[in-house]
Protein backbone atom coordinates (compact mmCIF):
# COMPACT_ATOMS: atom_id res chain seq x y z
CA UNK A 1 0.00 0.00 0.00
CA UNK A 2 1.63 3.09 -1.49
CA UNK A 3 0.67 5.71 1.08
CA UNK A 4 0.19 9.59 0.11
CA UNK A 5 1.19 11.28 2.94
CA UNK A 6 5.21 11.42 2.11
CA UNK A 7 4.76 14.42 4.00
CA UNK A 8 4.98 12.35 7.02
CA UNK A 9 7.68 10.23 5.79
CA UNK A 10 11.34 10.64 7.64
CA UNK A 11 13.19 12.52 5.07
CA UNK A 12 16.29 15.12 5.48
CA UNK A 13 16.55 12.87 9.02
CA UNK A 14 13.42 14.51 10.36
CA UNK A 15 11.74 11.69 12.66
CA UNK A 16 8.70 10.40 12.39
CA UNK A 17 6.15 10.61 15.64
CA UNK A 18 6.35 7.09 16.76
CA UNK A 19 10.03 6.93 15.69
CA UNK A 20 10.51 6.36 19.54
CA UNK A 21 8.09 3.71 19.78
CA UNK A 22 9.42 1.52 16.87
CA UNK A 23 11.09 -0.82 18.57
CA UNK A 24 8.50 -1.73 21.14
CA UNK A 25 6.25 -1.39 17.76
CA UNK A 26 8.03 -3.86 15.66
CA UNK A 27 8.40 -6.31 19.14
CA UNK A 28 4.93 -6.59 19.82
CA UNK A 29 4.11 -6.88 15.56
CA UNK A 30 6.52 -9.36 15.61
CA UNK A 31 5.00 -10.74 18.64
CA UNK A 32 1.38 -11.13 16.99
CA UNK A 33 3.24 -12.58 13.64
CA UNK A 34 4.63 -15.75 16.14
CA UNK A 35 1.29 -15.92 17.27
CA UNK A 36 -0.40 -16.33 13.61
CA UNK A 37 2.33 -18.76 13.02
CA UNK A 38 1.70 -21.28 16.03
CA UNK A 39 -2.52 -20.94 15.32
CA UNK A 40 -0.96 -22.48 12.32
CA UNK A 41 0.86 -24.88 13.51
CA UNK A 42 -1.92 -25.87 15.78
CA UNK A 43 -4.00 -26.44 12.46
CA UNK A 44 -1.73 -28.49 11.45
CA UNK A 45 -1.38 -30.78 14.44
CA UNK A 46 -5.42 -30.74 14.87
CA UNK A 47 -5.79 -29.00 18.15
CA UNK A 48 -9.38 -28.54 19.41
CA UNK A 49 -10.94 -25.63 17.63
CA UNK A 50 -11.79 -23.95 20.90
CA UNK A 51 -8.29 -23.61 21.31
CA UNK A 52 -7.43 -22.41 18.41
CA UNK A 53 -10.29 -19.39 18.90
CA UNK A 54 -8.83 -18.72 22.02
CA UNK A 55 -5.50 -17.88 20.21
CA UNK A 56 -7.01 -16.00 17.55
CA UNK A 57 -8.57 -14.26 20.12
CA UNK A 58 -5.20 -13.35 21.52
CA UNK A 59 -3.66 -11.88 18.44
CA UNK A 60 -7.00 -9.88 17.94
CA UNK A 61 -6.17 -8.16 21.14
CA UNK A 62 -2.62 -7.75 20.71
CA UNK A 63 -3.57 -5.88 16.53
CA UNK A 64 -5.88 -3.65 19.21
CA UNK A 65 -3.16 -2.44 21.49
CA UNK A 66 -1.08 -1.83 18.50
CA UNK A 67 -4.34 0.11 16.93
CA UNK A 68 -4.81 1.75 20.16
CA UNK A 69 -1.32 3.14 20.69
CA UNK A 70 -1.02 4.15 16.76
CA UNK A 71 -4.65 6.38 17.10
CA UNK A 72 -3.35 7.70 20.34
CA UNK A 73 0.03 9.34 18.81
CA UNK A 74 -1.90 10.07 15.64
CA UNK A 75 -4.32 12.24 17.66
CA UNK A 76 -1.61 13.74 19.87
CA UNK A 77 0.70 14.62 16.62
CA UNK A 78 -0.97 14.44 13.25
CA UNK A 79 -4.04 16.17 14.60
CA UNK A 80 -2.72 18.29 17.23
CA UNK A 81 0.04 19.82 14.92
CA UNK A 82 -2.80 20.76 12.28
CA UNK A 83 -5.02 22.38 15.13
CA UNK A 84 -2.09 24.28 16.34
CA UNK A 85 -1.35 25.68 12.73
CA UNK A 86 -4.66 26.70 12.65
CA UNK A 87 -5.89 25.15 9.77
CA UNK A 88 -9.32 23.96 10.45
CA UNK A 89 -9.85 22.22 7.21
CA UNK A 90 -6.78 20.13 7.11
CA UNK A 91 -7.72 19.60 11.07
CA UNK A 92 -11.35 18.38 10.48
CA UNK A 93 -9.69 16.29 7.70
CA UNK A 94 -7.45 14.66 10.28
CA UNK A 95 -10.19 14.49 13.12
CA UNK A 96 -12.16 12.69 9.94
CA UNK A 97 -9.50 10.50 9.60
CA UNK A 98 -9.21 9.60 12.83
CA UNK A 99 -12.62 8.85 13.91
CA UNK A 100 -13.26 6.85 10.04
CA UNK A 101 -10.23 4.44 11.40
CA UNK A 102 -12.19 3.96 14.57
CA UNK A 103 -15.15 2.92 12.46
CA UNK A 104 -13.12 0.51 10.87
CA UNK A 105 -11.56 -1.01 14.28
CA UNK A 106 -15.35 -1.55 15.61
CA UNK A 107 -16.57 -3.28 12.53
CA UNK A 108 -13.91 -5.98 12.75
CA UNK B 1 -0.58 -24.34 24.53
CA UNK B 2 -1.10 -28.14 24.95
CA UNK B 3 -4.94 -29.46 24.05
CA UNK B 4 -6.28 -31.32 26.69
CA UNK B 5 -9.14 -32.58 24.21
CA UNK B 6 -6.73 -35.99 22.92
CA UNK B 7 -10.18 -37.37 21.25
CA UNK B 8 -10.10 -34.37 18.73
CA UNK B 9 -6.92 -35.33 17.42
CA UNK B 10 -6.38 -37.20 14.14
CA UNK B 11 -5.40 -40.54 15.41
CA UNK B 12 -5.49 -44.30 13.89
CA UNK B 13 -5.69 -42.20 10.20
CA UNK B 14 -9.30 -40.72 11.83
CA UNK B 15 -9.92 -37.53 10.39
CA UNK B 16 -10.77 -33.95 12.00
CA UNK B 17 -13.89 -32.07 11.06
CA UNK B 18 -11.79 -29.80 9.68
CA UNK B 19 -9.29 -31.46 8.08
CA UNK B 20 -10.76 -31.05 4.57
CA UNK B 21 -10.84 -27.38 4.69
CA UNK B 22 -7.48 -27.43 6.81
CA UNK B 23 -5.68 -26.22 2.96
CA UNK B 24 -7.69 -23.21 2.80
CA UNK B 25 -7.57 -22.80 6.78
CA UNK B 26 -4.12 -22.75 6.18
CA UNK B 27 -3.87 -20.36 2.82
CA UNK B 28 -6.12 -17.54 4.90
CA UNK B 29 -3.63 -18.02 8.25
CA UNK B 30 -0.59 -17.80 5.76
CA UNK B 31 -1.87 -14.54 4.23
CA UNK B 32 -2.85 -12.96 7.77
CA UNK B 33 0.67 -13.75 8.29
CA UNK B 34 2.08 -11.76 5.38
CA UNK B 35 -0.43 -9.24 6.61
CA UNK B 36 1.61 -8.86 10.12
CA UNK B 37 4.83 -8.91 8.50
CA UNK B 38 3.34 -6.12 5.76
CA UNK B 39 2.71 -3.85 8.85
CA UNK B 40 6.29 -4.25 10.24
CA UNK B 41 7.71 -2.70 6.82
CA UNK B 42 4.83 -0.58 7.15
CA UNK B 43 6.08 1.01 10.43
CA UNK B 44 9.67 0.59 9.48
CA UNK B 45 9.36 2.60 6.50
CA UNK B 46 7.49 5.55 8.53
CA UNK B 47 4.08 5.16 6.48
CA UNK B 48 1.21 7.52 7.49
CA UNK B 49 -0.66 6.32 10.72
CA UNK B 50 -4.10 6.14 8.88
CA UNK B 51 -2.71 3.45 6.47
CA UNK B 52 -1.44 1.40 8.84
CA UNK B 53 -4.43 1.15 11.28
CA UNK B 54 -6.17 0.13 7.83
CA UNK B 55 -4.21 -2.64 7.23
CA UNK B 56 -4.82 -3.59 11.09
CA UNK B 57 -8.04 -3.74 10.49
CA UNK B 58 -8.09 -5.61 7.10
CA UNK B 59 -5.96 -8.37 9.42
CA UNK B 60 -8.30 -8.44 12.48
CA UNK B 61 -10.91 -8.83 9.88
CA UNK B 62 -9.24 -11.64 8.16
CA UNK B 63 -8.67 -13.30 11.77
CA UNK B 64 -12.51 -13.39 12.49
CA UNK B 65 -13.17 -14.96 8.99
CA UNK B 66 -10.73 -17.41 10.48
CA UNK B 67 -12.77 -17.71 13.89
CA UNK B 68 -16.30 -18.00 12.39
CA UNK B 69 -15.27 -20.42 10.32
CA UNK B 70 -13.82 -22.57 13.19
CA UNK B 71 -17.18 -22.11 15.28
CA UNK B 72 -18.99 -23.22 13.04
CA UNK B 73 -17.41 -26.72 12.21
CA UNK B 74 -17.28 -26.44 16.64
CA UNK B 75 -21.11 -26.26 16.73
CA UNK B 76 -22.07 -28.53 13.43
CA UNK B 77 -19.69 -31.36 14.87
CA UNK B 78 -18.28 -31.44 17.94
CA UNK B 79 -21.49 -29.79 19.74
CA UNK B 80 -23.71 -32.06 17.22
CA UNK B 81 -21.75 -35.20 18.74
CA UNK B 82 -22.60 -34.54 22.20
CA UNK B 83 -26.26 -34.03 21.46
CA UNK B 84 -26.62 -36.90 19.11
CA UNK B 85 -25.07 -38.81 21.61
CA UNK B 86 -27.25 -37.57 24.00
CA UNK B 87 -25.23 -36.60 26.89
CA UNK B 88 -26.70 -33.56 28.12
CA UNK B 89 -24.02 -32.84 30.29
CA UNK B 90 -20.97 -33.31 27.70
CA UNK B 91 -23.43 -31.23 25.29
CA UNK B 92 -24.13 -28.51 27.53
CA UNK B 93 -20.54 -28.15 28.14
CA UNK B 94 -19.93 -28.03 24.41
CA UNK B 95 -22.27 -25.16 23.94
CA UNK B 96 -20.81 -23.24 26.77
CA UNK B 97 -17.24 -23.68 25.45
CA UNK B 98 -18.69 -22.03 22.32
CA UNK B 99 -20.36 -18.92 23.58
CA UNK B 100 -17.27 -18.34 25.95
CA UNK B 101 -15.39 -18.71 22.93
CA UNK B 102 -18.03 -15.75 21.00
CA UNK B 103 -17.60 -13.79 24.42
CA UNK B 104 -14.13 -13.74 24.15
CA UNK B 105 -13.96 -12.52 20.48
CA UNK B 106 -16.53 -10.07 20.93
CA UNK B 107 -14.30 -8.11 23.77
CA UNK B 108 -11.17 -8.35 21.70
CA UNK C 1 -40.29 -7.44 12.04
CA UNK C 2 -42.35 -10.23 11.17
CA UNK C 3 -40.90 -14.16 12.46
CA UNK C 4 -41.18 -16.21 9.30
CA UNK C 5 -40.42 -18.77 12.14
CA UNK C 6 -43.72 -19.86 13.29
CA UNK C 7 -43.08 -23.29 14.97
CA UNK C 8 -40.72 -21.60 17.44
CA UNK C 9 -44.36 -19.48 18.86
CA UNK C 10 -45.58 -20.64 22.11
CA UNK C 11 -48.88 -21.90 20.70
CA UNK C 12 -51.36 -24.41 22.26
CA UNK C 13 -49.49 -23.37 25.25
CA UNK C 14 -46.21 -24.78 24.38
CA UNK C 15 -43.35 -22.82 25.73
CA UNK C 16 -40.49 -21.32 24.18
CA UNK C 17 -37.18 -22.56 25.12
CA UNK C 18 -36.32 -18.78 26.44
CA UNK C 19 -39.67 -19.27 28.65
CA UNK C 20 -37.80 -19.77 31.74
CA UNK C 21 -35.73 -16.76 31.06
CA UNK C 22 -38.16 -14.24 29.92
CA UNK C 23 -38.19 -12.46 33.81
CA UNK C 24 -34.71 -12.43 33.70
CA UNK C 25 -34.31 -11.16 30.10
CA UNK C 26 -36.70 -8.30 30.42
CA UNK C 27 -35.25 -7.10 33.71
CA UNK C 28 -31.82 -7.30 31.48
CA UNK C 29 -33.65 -5.28 28.61
CA UNK C 30 -35.68 -2.91 30.82
CA UNK C 31 -32.34 -1.97 32.11
CA UNK C 32 -30.54 -1.16 29.18
CA UNK C 33 -33.78 0.88 28.33
CA UNK C 34 -33.22 2.55 31.50
CA UNK C 35 -29.30 3.43 30.77
CA UNK C 36 -30.28 4.82 27.07
CA UNK C 37 -32.96 7.23 28.78
CA UNK C 38 -30.00 8.18 30.62
CA UNK C 39 -27.98 9.02 27.72
CA UNK C 40 -30.18 11.27 26.63
CA UNK C 41 -30.66 12.62 29.93
CA UNK C 42 -26.74 13.84 29.76
CA UNK C 43 -26.62 15.00 26.67
CA UNK C 44 -29.74 16.93 27.36
CA UNK C 45 -27.86 17.85 30.48
CA UNK C 46 -24.65 18.87 28.37
CA UNK C 47 -22.53 16.16 30.40
CA UNK C 48 -19.01 15.26 29.24
CA UNK C 49 -18.86 13.53 26.07
CA UNK C 50 -16.35 10.90 27.80
CA UNK C 51 -18.84 10.32 30.30
CA UNK C 52 -21.64 9.51 28.52
CA UNK C 53 -18.97 7.38 25.59
CA UNK C 54 -18.33 5.25 28.84
CA UNK C 55 -22.25 4.99 29.46
CA UNK C 56 -22.67 3.86 25.44
CA UNK C 57 -20.00 1.23 26.44
CA UNK C 58 -22.05 -0.29 29.32
CA UNK C 59 -25.24 -0.12 27.54
CA UNK C 60 -23.56 -1.88 24.54
CA UNK C 61 -22.01 -4.58 27.31
CA UNK C 62 -25.88 -5.60 28.41
CA UNK C 63 -27.11 -5.88 24.59
CA UNK C 64 -24.09 -8.49 24.24
CA UNK C 65 -24.90 -10.07 27.29
CA UNK C 66 -28.60 -10.33 26.11
CA UNK C 67 -27.24 -11.55 22.40
CA UNK C 68 -24.63 -14.03 24.13
CA UNK C 69 -27.62 -15.88 25.95
CA UNK C 70 -29.85 -15.92 23.58
CA UNK C 71 -27.37 -17.19 21.46
CA UNK C 72 -26.27 -20.03 24.07
CA UNK C 73 -30.20 -20.79 24.37
CA UNK C 74 -30.50 -20.98 19.88
CA UNK C 75 -27.54 -23.76 19.92
CA UNK C 76 -28.62 -25.77 22.81
CA UNK C 77 -32.71 -25.92 21.78
CA UNK C 78 -33.03 -25.00 18.16
CA UNK C 79 -29.77 -26.36 16.65
CA UNK C 80 -29.82 -29.48 19.03
CA UNK C 81 -33.41 -30.31 17.88
CA UNK C 82 -32.76 -29.85 14.27
CA UNK C 83 -29.55 -32.37 14.82
CA UNK C 84 -31.37 -34.63 16.84
CA UNK C 85 -33.89 -35.07 14.15
CA UNK C 86 -31.52 -36.01 11.92
CA UNK C 87 -32.38 -33.38 9.27
CA UNK C 88 -29.01 -32.66 8.37
CA UNK C 89 -30.17 -29.37 5.89
CA UNK C 90 -32.21 -28.18 8.35
CA UNK C 91 -29.06 -28.72 11.29
CA UNK C 92 -26.84 -27.23 8.86
CA UNK C 93 -29.08 -24.15 8.45
CA UNK C 94 -29.73 -23.33 11.95
CA UNK C 95 -26.10 -23.69 12.72
CA UNK C 96 -25.58 -20.90 9.61
CA UNK C 97 -27.80 -18.68 11.06
CA UNK C 98 -26.03 -18.67 14.47
CA UNK C 99 -22.73 -18.10 12.90
CA UNK C 100 -24.39 -15.90 11.02
CA UNK C 101 -25.84 -13.97 13.64
CA UNK C 102 -22.22 -14.16 15.82
CA UNK C 103 -20.41 -12.65 12.42
CA UNK C 104 -23.25 -9.36 12.30
CA UNK C 105 -22.45 -8.84 16.10
CA UNK C 106 -18.74 -8.86 15.19
CA UNK C 107 -19.08 -6.33 12.67
CA UNK C 108 -21.31 -4.13 15.19
CA UNK D 1 -23.17 10.01 37.00
CA UNK D 2 -22.27 12.98 38.52
CA UNK D 3 -19.54 14.55 35.83
CA UNK D 4 -16.40 16.61 37.02
CA UNK D 5 -16.13 18.72 34.07
CA UNK D 6 -18.01 21.58 35.00
CA UNK D 7 -16.52 23.37 32.42
CA UNK D 8 -18.21 21.83 29.87
CA UNK D 9 -21.35 22.52 30.85
CA UNK D 10 -23.53 25.24 29.43
CA UNK D 11 -23.10 27.65 31.85
CA UNK D 12 -23.72 31.74 31.23
CA UNK D 13 -25.75 31.22 28.14
CA UNK D 14 -22.31 29.14 27.25
CA UNK D 15 -23.01 26.74 23.99
CA UNK D 16 -21.62 23.21 24.35
CA UNK D 17 -19.78 21.37 21.40
CA UNK D 18 -22.59 19.25 20.61
CA UNK D 19 -25.27 22.08 21.25
CA UNK D 20 -25.87 22.06 17.16
CA UNK D 21 -26.04 18.36 17.28
CA UNK D 22 -28.75 17.80 20.24
CA UNK D 23 -31.42 17.65 18.30
CA UNK D 24 -30.14 14.79 15.78
CA UNK D 25 -28.40 12.80 18.81
CA UNK D 26 -31.51 13.25 21.04
CA UNK D 27 -33.58 11.76 17.70
CA UNK D 28 -30.88 9.17 17.34
CA UNK D 29 -31.39 7.93 20.73
CA UNK D 30 -34.63 8.08 21.53
CA UNK D 31 -34.67 5.89 18.13
CA UNK D 32 -32.40 3.12 20.12
CA UNK D 33 -35.06 3.52 22.89
CA UNK D 34 -37.57 2.45 20.65
CA UNK D 35 -35.42 -0.17 19.52
CA UNK D 36 -34.80 -1.47 22.89
CA UNK D 37 -38.36 -1.94 23.54
CA UNK D 38 -39.32 -3.48 20.57
CA UNK D 39 -36.90 -6.45 21.68
CA UNK D 40 -38.81 -6.73 24.70
CA UNK D 41 -42.00 -7.20 22.69
CA UNK D 42 -40.33 -9.48 20.76
CA UNK D 43 -39.09 -11.37 23.75
CA UNK D 44 -42.68 -10.94 25.10
CA UNK D 45 -43.95 -12.17 21.74
CA UNK D 46 -41.72 -15.50 21.88
CA UNK D 47 -40.25 -14.58 18.53
CA UNK D 48 -37.62 -16.41 16.69
CA UNK D 49 -33.83 -15.69 18.32
CA UNK D 50 -32.21 -14.95 15.49
CA UNK D 51 -34.22 -12.23 14.12
CA UNK D 52 -34.09 -10.62 18.03
CA UNK D 53 -30.23 -10.94 18.01
CA UNK D 54 -30.60 -9.55 14.48
CA UNK D 55 -32.16 -6.42 16.18
CA UNK D 56 -29.53 -6.48 18.71
CA UNK D 57 -27.30 -5.94 16.56
CA UNK D 58 -29.07 -3.12 15.07
CA UNK D 59 -29.47 -1.67 18.09
CA UNK D 60 -25.75 -1.58 19.35
CA UNK D 61 -24.69 -0.21 15.83
CA UNK D 62 -26.85 2.64 16.52
CA UNK D 63 -25.23 3.26 19.78
CA UNK D 64 -21.86 2.61 18.34
CA UNK D 65 -22.85 5.72 15.81
CA UNK D 66 -23.60 7.90 18.11
CA UNK D 67 -20.35 6.97 20.42
CA UNK D 68 -18.35 8.11 16.79
CA UNK D 69 -20.26 11.34 16.88
CA UNK D 70 -19.29 12.02 20.45
CA UNK D 71 -15.79 11.16 19.87
CA UNK D 72 -15.30 12.81 16.62
CA UNK D 73 -16.42 15.91 18.30
CA UNK D 74 -14.38 15.58 21.77
CA UNK D 75 -11.24 15.26 19.62
CA UNK D 76 -12.27 18.44 17.37
CA UNK D 77 -13.37 20.95 20.10
CA UNK D 78 -12.42 19.28 23.79
CA UNK D 79 -8.72 18.00 22.63
CA UNK D 80 -8.42 20.49 20.45
CA UNK D 81 -9.00 23.23 22.76
CA UNK D 82 -6.26 21.63 25.22
CA UNK D 83 -3.87 21.79 22.17
CA UNK D 84 -4.29 25.29 20.81
CA UNK D 85 -3.76 26.68 24.95
CA UNK D 86 -0.41 24.65 24.42
CA UNK D 87 -1.10 22.84 27.67
CA UNK D 88 0.91 19.66 27.34
CA UNK D 89 0.12 18.03 30.43
CA UNK D 90 -4.11 18.35 29.77
CA UNK D 91 -3.74 17.97 26.04
CA UNK D 92 -2.16 14.73 26.34
CA UNK D 93 -4.68 14.02 29.03
CA UNK D 94 -7.61 14.82 26.78
CA UNK D 95 -6.07 12.12 24.22
CA UNK D 96 -5.84 9.52 26.61
CA UNK D 97 -9.18 9.75 27.67
CA UNK D 98 -10.22 9.84 24.01
CA UNK D 99 -7.99 6.12 23.51
CA UNK D 100 -9.05 4.72 26.69
CA UNK D 101 -13.01 5.32 25.55
CA UNK D 102 -11.95 3.42 22.25
CA UNK D 103 -10.70 0.92 24.36
CA UNK D 104 -13.83 0.30 26.09
CA UNK D 105 -16.18 0.93 23.04
CA UNK D 106 -13.77 -2.11 21.42
CA UNK D 107 -14.03 -4.26 24.03
CA UNK D 108 -17.86 -4.32 24.49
Amino acid sequence: MASEHEGHRAEDGQTYWYHGDKVALQRRLRRIEGQIRGIQRMVEDDEYCIDILTQISASTKGLQAVALNLLEGHISHCVAEAQVKGDAEEADGKVKEATDAVARLLRT
